[in-house]
């Protein structure tokens, strides 16, 4: 369907964004142009204003609209104890979960061979300056349970051994609401010997 | 997670749009926000350039980038074939279907006496003179198959009697790949009265 330049070339930049495909994104342009003044005009302005505000955090990279993110800034968290995370994507879940009262530090990606991401590409030295610094008595490395995610949680505990932080793992094991037999072999066999 | 004023409002505005929720929205806000230079600034762009762009066409009420749309200025096209569907995305889906080498005609909607709209709201009278005008010897009325879409295809039919054109309405039946034991009775019902 050839409607013009203009929204054909909309509809494939939105067909491209995670979580919309070539249908939703006709949808959705659709939408947005039968709302010119209410919805469209006003959705590109928020682009503009969030591409201009947003930074990254100076201390834990976070995304955020100041040079310290809105969870370093807090005074009432715990600075000692930090969670580190691959993506600030991870971050918002963990502040979803309302399950961390401390702050973060985004790592930017996990080790990967294949995609080429090595050490030097990850800030793995800011960690390290954060503990060397007095400024983590503690380290939870919440990566994701795959083969690079545990990679990586190897690697960077082995640079933090001996810089004065404990460090420690997310526990692996069943999710909540899971069936046993829905599970499979490999957090089957991480829970049991996990048990407590 | 409040990452500042901007972001947030950012993400409020995209799980508005359809095919995006609360979480798809959160995940494409921090897709545009990590590649601002080179997809969310252009996006914003393109918006903006899309709604200026714009235009509903003046024959058919299709959108399109010029007063006629691409369907009507095309000369290749068959002028006396009708079909009216409810909404450009009917339109849309079926100029994808590549079963229509006519025009189109869009109502607006449906009428619907829960949602309060009349034959006033929809452009029943101008599909009336596109007849009376001669512009269509045949139309088709392709609207859902839902009561409200059947409602309005009984009144428009209706108000079409005796103008000239022939009117008739999409074949009911079985969808195609549609296994016979996974359809509804209605379906059924009608596919079978609907024999040939």
């Amino acid at each position: 369907m050839a409607a013009g330049p203009e929204v054909d070339g909309l509809i494939q930049m939105l067909a491209r964004l995670p979580g919309l495909g070539p249908r939703s994104a006709r949808r959705a342009a659709l939408h947005l142009l039968q709302r010119r003044e209410a919805v469209m005009l006003p959705l590109a302005r928020a682009l503009e204003r969030a591409a201009a505000a947003a930074r990254t955090c100076a201390v834990c990279g976070n995304l955020g609209e100041q040079d310290l993110c809105a969870i370093c800034a807090d005074p009432a968290r715990d600075i000692g104890l930090v969670v580190v995370v691959a993506q600030v994507g991870d971050l918002w879940a963990l502040e979803r979960a309302r399950a961390h009262r401390g702050r973060y530090h985004v790592l930017g990606g996990v080790l990967s061979a294949l995609d080429g991401i090595g050490p030097e590409q990850l800030a793995i030295d800011p960690l390290a300056a954060r503990i060397t610094a007095g400024e983590a008595r503690e380290v939870v490395l919440a990566l994701s349970a795959t083969v690079d995610g545990q990679t990586t949680a190897h690697y960077v505990a082995d640079r933090l051994a001996g810089l004065g932080a404990t460090v420690s793992r997310l526990a692996q094991g069943a999710p909540l609401g899971a069936e046993l037999d829905q599970l499979d072999e490999g957090t089957l066999a991480a829970a049991l010997a996990a048990r407590r």
